[in-house]
């Protein structure tokens, strides 16, 4: 079984009740080694009503232990929930874990606890000194963003063939997907050339990438990358039933989609990177903490179960 | 019972068994004006094999009658598609039906016929001389867009305080929707400008059109309009539930979603023009026309209830 670092995320959310709840259902998907110590997870139990289960593998972050608050902004809960994030992927990135899966953390608390980083991809990029290529999704549809956060209209001129091509590459390699739909950027996928001309650009970086895969020693043609599509019929029922796998050109083109379909479900990955990390696509729910709700546990066992089947792992 | 001046469509495509198919429940909802001759209706009810029903009320849209021949590009069925769609819009701006709502033509089948438009939208501007404003949906949810069909890179630089406040103005008096949703442009609807500035346009318009709808004598506060949204939240359940109409800032926006999540209902609504037009929101699907598959008829109801409980009519 893989070996799942999960960063238990701020302790004054809903993390760690996702798994101290689910712990079960964890098992059977992966060998879970959760970053936090023994005290403050019996704390977070005692709050909860709940035993700690006995096979319940932990790590300790190092930080100082401290006093949870329920739904409360703290600098002690940020440093901790740093230190729990930064210990799985140091684990991962010394082999002793196969991915890192991280429960929400609050941005605020981070900041007010003095960490500089913005969120767990700011942090990873200074980690590891490279951009990790960002992916949302559920096991129904993965979405891959070529840009992200950016101004919108920033968004056609940082469309290039050379990026492009390098970028649906890496995806290529990181998911294992045999078949990846590439999103036009204009309406219509410009209607050939009549509503925008980028998508000139986006046919030239999958004719490169397919050729690039392709064995020139095989007679089998092997083109995964289809495109481009035109955006808005590509996420209907029919195309969603042929693609798993979609590469957006800008943020909203992916994400308007998948969180209308899928918003309970979907996780968030970061791909490209010396490690993998999987993570819960929603934040740390603050007013349900701790107040016997039950969050959902979708988005966490998903997120598990990409990192487990991942061919990165 | 309003009545509903129906242009009849590319005759070689799926609209006249539509017509012929679903006339009892079309009859439930409005008093159905068919722009089609007796001689074309009974040539393709024999081809179809269905009976023409005895209260199918027809008006002659004066054109020439031709052979049809399912499924194929014909100038003949072009230039009569056109012929039954102008008769329907003039007998509407005669005031002798309440609206018009149109079958599928075939844009080539025009083209052939030399009918100098490229579609129902192109003529109705025409035909008016002023633009439309462009809303598709079905009802459990309409998206009128601010942009239409213009490359994505000119988006950001269409958005105008005075003209996006019109708009919000002219939808709402169209509509008659009592909240509206107004989404922002960029990811994170610019993250209070990190993301992009845009969104103080947008703020503005909103403002300065709950202002001019609000009476300056009446105590209740009366907003219509509510944003700039996130965009990609802003279509999940949650926030479905609370908003029925939409303002996109641009085509994909409103329509990715839209397609994701409401495909064979959709349809197509011209508003703000001196009548109202309605239309189904897919093509004459040659593929499947005259060949006993039940075209799905979803559309074309959604669009003639539409027509019958619109303010307008």
């Amino acid at each position: 079984m893989k070996r799942i670092a999960i960063s238990i995320g701020d302790l004054n959310g809903i993390g760690v009740e996702l798994a101290l709840r689910h712990h079960e259902t964890v098992k059977t998907l992966c060998d879970p080694l959760y970053l936090i110590d023994r005290e403050m997870l019996e704390q977070a139990a005692g709050i909860l009503g709940v035993d700690v289960p006995g096979d319940f593998t932990l790590a300790s972050p190092g930080a100082e232990p401290f006093t949870i608050r329920p739904g409360t902004v703290d600098a002690e809960a940020g440093a901790y929930s740093f230190a729990s994030f930064k210990s799985a992927v140091e684990l991962c990135a010394a082999s002793e874990a196969d991915a890192v899966c991280t429960l929400p953390i609050h941005k605020k608390a981070w900041e007010e606890a003095g960490i500089p980083y913005k969120g767990h991809t700011d942090a990873l990029r200074d980690f590891f000194g490279r951009e990790a290529i960002m992916m949302l999704g559920c096991p129904g549809m993965y979405v891959g963003l070529y840009t992200e956060h950016i101004p919108l209209k920033e968004v056609p001129g940082a469309l290039d063939e050379e990026s492009l091509t390098r970028f649906l590459l890496d995806f290529h390699r990181e998911t294992g997907a045999e078949e990846i739909a590439v999103l036009g950027l204009n309406p219509h996928a410009g209607d050939h050339g009549v509503l925008g001309d980028e998508e000139t650009i986006i046919e030239a970086a999958i004719d490169a990438a397919n050729r690039s895969i392709q064995n020139p020693k095989s007679k089998i043609q092997n083109r995964p990358f289809t495109g481009p599509l035109v955006p808005d019929t590509a996420f209907t029922p029919a195309v969603r039933r042929r693609y798993r796998y979609y590469v957006a050109m800008y943020h909203d083109q992916g994400l308007i989609p998948l969180k209308a379909l899928h918003f309970d479900e979907s996780i968030n990955v970061s791909l490209n990177l010396p490690i993998l990390r999987t993570s819960v696509d929603h934040g740390t729910a603050y007013d349900i903490a701790y107040r016997g709700k039950s969050p959902n546990p979708t988005s966490y066992l998903n997120a598990l179960a990409y990192a487990v089947d991942s061919p990165k792992t």
